[in-house]
This record gives C-alpha cells, structure tokens and sequence, in this order.
C-alpha cells in the first residue's frame, strides 16, 4: 500500500490529511498558520508535521507517492503560486520549495480549486462541474472530465469576479465594479438587505435585527417574511443568471454550492434554480444543483486527488 | 510511419485529410455532403471516400491510428451525437456507426471544438485558448490544457448563446433573447446598423449601400465614417465584455478570432480589445487576442489532433 498527502492551506489554519492510494482517508490534522516574516515558516511548519507524520505511523518518504497541496492564490501550472495576499507571499515555487522540504512529488493548485476536486471525486460532485462557494467572498473551481480547469495564469474559476452589474459604482474588493462576489457572498447579500430595508416601506422582522447575518435573511424568507423573500429572490436572480452563463462556456453534469451560506440548504437551491433555468441554454437547463457535501475536508481530498490522477 | 485521418462533416461539404502521425498533412480532399434520407448516406459516403484513399496511396487499414471527425452538432464525451439539425441526424452514435464502416478508431467531438483544436495545435492558438468564430453565427470552442472543455451535453465552447443583453426582446434563433449571435455574428451587426441608421441623424456611406454586409461597416470604420464607428464600438463592447467574463471563467492564455468577421483583422481585434481590457479581472487583463490562421483545414487539423493527442 502506498500513501498521498492532501494539504489545504489557509489564512487561519494548514491542513493535512493522510490518505492510502485507494483514495480512503487515514487521519488528518490541522496547525496555525504562521504568517509572520512574510509567510518563511509555513513550508518549513509543513515539513516538521510531515516528520511527525512518519515518526508516528512508523512511515518512510519512499511510500508516498506525492502531496496535493492547494492555496489561497492563483497557481500557474507548473507549480508557481502568483502571490497569496493572505499568507504574505509574493510568486514563490511552491513546488520546488516544497519537494525539496518534503523529499516527495508535489503538486499545487488553487485552493477553490483543489476544493471543487475534491468535491468532483469523494463528495456531491461529478467528473463535469462547477463549484461554487458562497462565504465571506464567492469562490469557484471547474473541473472538466476530472481535471481542474486552472487557466493560463491559475484564474480558472474566478467566478465570484464576474461582472454581473454593469452600472454599479461601489467597488468589489478587487477595484472593479458589478461583481457577483458584491451581491452573492454572505457580506454581499447582507449589503443588499440594506438597501433593500432603506427603499421599501414593507414590515420586515429584519427591521428588528441589529447585526443583520446572511442567515437571518434565509431564515425569514423560509418563515415567509416578504421582504426577506425578495432579498432572496434578487439573489437567486443574479446568481442564477451568473450560473447559466457559465453554463453557456463549460456545459456542466452539476453545480456544487458550498461554503456558509449553503447551510440554507434546498430554499438556497430552489431560488437559483428557479431563475437560472429561464436563462440556460438548450440541454444546459437540465443541470442538476447540490449542497458541497465535505464541508472543510473538500482541500485536503482535492490534494490527494492531484496526485492520485 | 502511421497515418491519421481528419474529417470535417459541414452542412455543405465534407472535409478529409489525410496526415501522417507526426501531424504533416499530406493531402485533403472535399465532397458534397448528401443530406438527402435524413443524413443516411454521409457515414458510407466517407467510407467510399476512404477507401478510394487505401487504393490512391497504396495504404492499408492497420498503419492507420484512426480517424478525428467534427460535426455540427452537440457531442456526448462518448462520441454520441445529439442531433444535427443542418445534417438531418437524430441522436446517433456516430463514433460505433464510422467505427464498423471505417474499420479504425474513431473519435467525434463538435466542429466548432474540433476547430478550437485544430488552432491550438497548429494555428494561431496555444494550449489554452478560447477560439471565437464570427460568421453568420457565433460560434466557439474552448481548449485548456490541449483538451477539448466538451462539457456534460457536448455544449462546452457554445458561447454565442451567452446572454449579453436581458432586455432584448427579438429572439434569437435559439429562441432565447438577448444572445452574443444576435449582435456580433455578421448577421448581428447588419441588424445592429440597420437600427443605428433608424435611429441617427449622422450622415453615413451605410445609407447609400442596398444591402449592408458586415464588411461594409468594417470598411466604413476603418476609412472613419463615424457612425459605422459607433456600430463597431458596439460590437466591441458587446463581445469584448463577453470575452472579458469567459476569462474570469476559464483564464485563457489567447482568444482567436476566426470566421468571415475576422478579415477585418487587427482593427476587429483593436474594437475588442479595448472594451475586453476595461472589464477582464487581474491578470487575465493581458490575454492575447489574435486571428485564426488555419481557415478551412481548421477542423481537419483538429480533428487529426483529437487521434494524435
């Protein structure tokens, strides 16, 4: 039996999960991630864990056929993160820097994207589908006949900068205007329950909230709070929308939805489907909608799938 | 030495190419394609074609690795088409059909995919390129990492029907509104000019012509009649902004503009270009945009490409 590791490393934590070759979990663990001095010490942390690892399943180098490791930044495919805000680090070869610490093959990918690997192989999704998570930010990954779609410059997946508004003149946190990520993120819908609360004359228990979250306004609109059902429904407008033109480029089996404001469930699924269904192009209409189902677990799933394929 | 064939099935002709398995074309040939009895004699046709092929160049079946064949029509990643409307076909497993009368391998994907391939490979692509063909209507295929994005339905690429105007209420051929075809085929923007001239009192050469073709108003712009300008600043806008969201999408290294449309050549690409980069996302800002230089013998190559890759 031989092994892979599946690494997602994030802003807060590093994961890491311990796989056998037939894809089945082992163990998994999780550590801070050090973002002090720029990041140094994240990859050098990698590597006393993967010692750890060795010394307590009484494992050698030599039984490891590589380590996925997904980040939050955009990757070139060679290996090459273009820069993680997050973690401090400006372009860095992942891949190298890492083979060297590790003493075994490493592949890399962007985080969003490892994720929706994940998904396609071990949870709700299908070797042709799009993820799409819905946090702080909106995240995407493609995966396309198994593989991740990671585009030129490692923006394969973008989705959340989508230009859906043409006219708007706040700015996205990326200094453009009008994207999905501004009215479909969990901030983003909580931004149009303002506006919505400042324009309308309808009661509302929302008006009751003081700290309004994404879930209070799922919450409402399932309890049939009318103001509620609207905020919902221009989401589902503009993320349906967003869905069947993505659907127009890459023809997916499934859209996969994830992150926090997925926990909305089936009420989530049924006010985008409803909208992206009069906007899908011929067969694409039949597109089926499911809930992520590996919640934190999808990174480090995603990365073993990388070596596993 | 191998030998590889590359069919193009067209709703007038039928192309066949006959390479070596290095990827050098050796000779092409055309004939009509008969679409008399619903499309039943095409498959025999080519089997006719080929033989004469074996007998021509004194070959024999065993040196061939197989054939790669485009057609207009959605394709399943199995080979099974989903109805041709311009051929007169039906769902048909054409791979398994050509297959049995070829007595070679066989692979199908759709022509506009095939031709994607084709310039991928040996035109003016790369291997991850999004190729945009503007003729009477739009078409597309997309290429990320030297393969074909077929998607779920075989609907991968079919970017002209993108929704790039919720408001239009003239629908397109595929019964939607609001399609990229209705405005950036050659099609679109004579209908687009036929409403700026109803609507401008600008003096124009465009009122002096019977029948505008799409070349008319490149023409005109190029020589600085101003209100074809504003017809091609439109176009521009409109498709330019179409590229600009496929990018956040997929993250091709270069989008190739092929088709009767893209004679108008670096002033076609400069219209798009412009309105391309003031929406496109970070990097994907600097995506190359060039012309298709395989014209034709596209497909072909693509279809050769499908067998070799």
């Amino acid at each position: 039996m031989k092994y892979v590791l599946g690494i997602d490393i994030g802003g807060t934590s590093v994961k890491i999960g311990l796989f056998y070759d037939n894809g089945e979990l082992i163990d998994k663990g999780e550590m801070k991630t050090r973002k002090e001095d720029g990041g140094a010490h994240i990859l050098s942390d990698i590597r006393d864990f993967f010692e750890e690892i060795l010394v307590d399943k009484s494992l050698t180098r030599d039984l490891f056929l590589g380590a996925g490791v997904g980040v939050p930044g955009p990757v070139k495919s060679e290996g090459i993160v273009q820069g993680c805000v997050n973690l401090g680090w400006d372009i860095k070869d992942i891949k190298q820097e890492l083979e060297e610490l590790l003493g075994i093959e490493v592949k890399v990918a962007n985080d969003a994207n490892i994720a929706a690997l994940g998904e396609a192989w071990k949870g709700s999704g299908s070797n042709n589908m799009v993820m799409v998570t819905l946090g702080t930010g909106v995240g995407g990954g493609i995966v396309i006949d198994s593989r991740i779609v990671n585009g030129f410059d490692g923006l394969g997946g973008e989705i959340g900068h989508m230009t859906v508004n043409r006219k708007e003149d706040t700015p996205c946190n990326c200094g453009r205007c009008g994207c999905l990520e501004q009215y479909t993120s969990a901030t983003g819908i909580v931004n149009m329950s303002k506006k919505y609360l400042a324009n309308s004359q309808k009661d509302s228990k929302l008006r009751e909230i003081e700290n309004i979250t994404a879930k209070d306004i799922f919450d409402l609109a399932k309890e049939g709070d009318e103001l509620a059902i609207d905020i919902v429904d221009e989401f589902g407008d503009i993320l349906g929308f967003a869905l069947s033109q993505i659907a127009s480029i890459c023809n997916p089996e499934v859209f996969v939805i994830g992150g926090g404001v997925s926990k909305a469930g089936e009420f989530l699924i049924d006010s985008i489907r409803k909208h992206y269904v009069k906007n899908a192009f011929h067969k694409s209409k039949e597109t089926q909608f499911t809930i992520a189902s590996l919640g934190n677990d999808a990174g480090i799933y995603g990365g073993a799938r990388l070596i596993l394929q």
